[in-house]
């Protein structure tokens, strides 16, 4: 057996499709994101502006948060040194467990160390809970719920993306008086479409299936206490577990679910990702808590980057780039082909000092490939100026296709 | 479908069979540990000694370490902000990945959220790399590892722990030709011995087999610069894939695997769990960057630890109680019921403020319930007595068996 062969012919198989991925090696400065430094391979750097992160709202350079977290290492340092069972509870993994039930409506909440994690971890576990436990799962869901309905090892439905009728018409399918659950995201990342929260919450209801979300991108930004779309169509009470990140909008790292106390308390119990794992550091949650308390109190950041995004739609729209609005902060421009997106997207980092990472398969259908711009609140009415004139100045150098894909 | 009432059976269970789990709040105030403050359910405060802690050699409190964290925190800002392919590589987290394949003689490093996700992530993709791949998992594996393994859905064999005559059979078994990878740990966390790492080698080599090494409860502690007992045994280079933590020894948070250039590339490139998750926080990187280093150039704390192991397993020999010494820095007391060791540890917490958290099913296998404390560097003579002696009055108190397990 020649291992080494093999693992050449795994990546040739990448490079031949063009989708190898090449990580830029970036250098953020606080207080000046979206500016960044790149380090470039060959040891020479440039400034560049950020167009493609998930600090969606600039909360990584917040003087509050950083404040916190330099705080709680000087009273209580780096690492919780322990699981969550064993020495690595502490005071700042409640205080945070505390404040995203509070931001949910929820009576409890369980912190991860991602939301990644948050999802395989949870979902996997509810068959145990559930006996003969059904999931429904919209066909565009994230990844790690996929890992974690598959590692589920249930009976499982795929529903078309955001298709009520497929979802109804599969739910009649399943036999009376099993256990249901129907997950799905809020918002999608790579096409920022929004689900139909409150028609799945009917359907839901009129099955007596248990309901399951992903707000990853949307916790922060929607809803008057940035509770996610849940919380903005005041339907949170209808969802019985809300999944959320603290690395995106609350620009930090970890992930977490809140729900009931119960549904917290068994998961906590049963779900080995959770139980086998050191707790997040205490400064990390520290600083989550004073993101997520921020973002609670003050709307200001969330208006900014509407109207930041739309600025970028409207521009874009006029300069025939072919883009979909869905109508929130995620602006996805399609090529169609990972060479070209690729092509673009180094071009943009080298010619303009814009840096958009393409976005391939896996991560997105195949002639899908995009560069998917996070405008932000941080965004200068300048840098969305040159983002526009850099694209234009691409678009016709490479004669791409301008046909409006918009919806 | 009750599901209310589902949840009720799921938690009974466990409060039937006595192994109900219940987290204990503690603050850590840095430069005291293992002196922690115990908050207490009833809202008051109690001082408590830790000695179930994996933050094994006090480095969450190495001034170091902090200073490295401020100074990200400072300068960088909280969290990366991306996956990283998107946005989310920083210097950082490339000062780590050099640093820790360093510390394994390897040509690269790749770091995750977890030492957890980074056994998960890596074992369930190696199957997509090495097409028909047979892996031979040592039957005391961590839950992380027969997660991965499990979710690699390939061919798996159990050979009885650390039993080579059992592997030997097993590997012969296989049809020549196959590729084939040998997971095992060094280190044992809840038994605290060590696996027969050369010999393992040795058959890997006979077999023409991969091997995959589960070092976290060693980096830091084992090896003149802390590379783990592959490093000490001098057969690192024998080891394929290298699995550590920067959550236990190194005092932060964190996990990674070292291997060649090529294979992190491949795992890099097709593992889930690290493509679709934010990269970790740079405070956190830098962190553990300078934890790694200051263990490469001072042993001092490696023996320290021992020292203080060495200490505690001869008293607590003296006294009659029951552990096992594989000559190793855990230090497990048997008390092989799960309803009395939790009580165990609730009257060394609430009696002698020791805290010790009762190891239940299914963390350590049903009838092998234990404390397990860990020594360290941090811990001082005084505290070692009154360890023992609490100990000592418990046993007699509660008339358990002294009769001496140790191996």
């Amino acid at each position: 057996m020649n291992y080494d062969m093999a693992l050449d012919t795994a990546l040739n198989r990448l490079h031949d499709e063009g989708r190898y991925r090449t990580f830029i090696d970036i250098e953020r400065r606080r207080g000046s994101y979206p500016n960044a430094i790149w380090h470039k391979p060959d040891g020479t750097e440039q400034e560049i502006t950020v167009w493609c992160g998930n600090d969606y709202l600039g909360m990584g350079q917040n003087p509050k948060v950083l404040a916190a977290m330099h705080e709680a290492l000087e009273s209580t340092g780096a690492g919780s040194g322990g699981t969550r069972n064993i020495s690595g509870t502490t005071i700042y993994h409640k205080m945070l467990e505390a404040e995203l039930a509070d931001l949910h409506g929820k009576e409890a909440a369980l912190v991860f160390g991602s939301a990644y994690i948050a999802n395989d971890a949870t979902l996997s576990t509810l068959p145990a809970l559930f006996p003969g436990l059904v999931i429904v799962s919209d066909s565009m869901n994230h990844a790690s719920m996929i890992q974690g309905i598959r590692r589920a090892g249930c009976e499982k439905h795929i529903f078309k993306h955001n298709d009520m009728d497929d979802l109804r018409r599969i739910l009649q399918s399943i036999e009376k008086g099993r256990p249901v659950l129907i997950a799905f995201e809020s918002v999608y990342s790579m096409d920022g479409d929004i689900g139909p929260l409150s028609e799945i919450c009917d359907l839901a209801e009129e099955f007596g299936a248990l309901t399951y979300i992903d707000e990853v991108h949307a916790v922060g930004m929607y809803g008057p206490r940035g509770g996610g779309v849940s919380e903005r169509d005041g339907i949170a009470h209808r969802i019985d577990i809300i999944n959320g990140t603290l690395a995106k909008a609350y620009g930090v790292m970890g992930g977490y679910i809140a729900a009931s106390a119960k549904m917290c308390d068994a998961v906590r119990s049963y779900a080995s990702g959770f139980i086998f794992t050191t707790s997040m550091a205490p400064a990390i949650a520290a600083g989550a808590v004073a993101s997520v308390r921020h973002l609670k109190e003050d709307g200001s950041l969330r208006e900014a980057q509407q109207t930041n995004a739309r600025i970028l739609k409207m521009r874009l729209r006029a300069a025939g780039l072919p883009f979909v609005d869905h109508g929130t902060h995620i602006v996805p421009v399609f090529v169609g082909n990972p060479v070209h997106c690729k092509l673009v997207s180094d071009m943009l980092l080298e010619r303009f000092s814009i840096y958009a990472q393409p976005i391939n398969y896996p991560t997105v259908p195949r002639g899908t490939e995009r560069l998917r711009f996070t405008p932000s609140p941080v965004h200068s009415s300048a840098q969305i100026d040159a983002l526009v004139q850099a694209m234009e100045a691409l678009w016709a150098h490479c004669a791409l296709n301008r046909a409006e894909e918009s919806a």
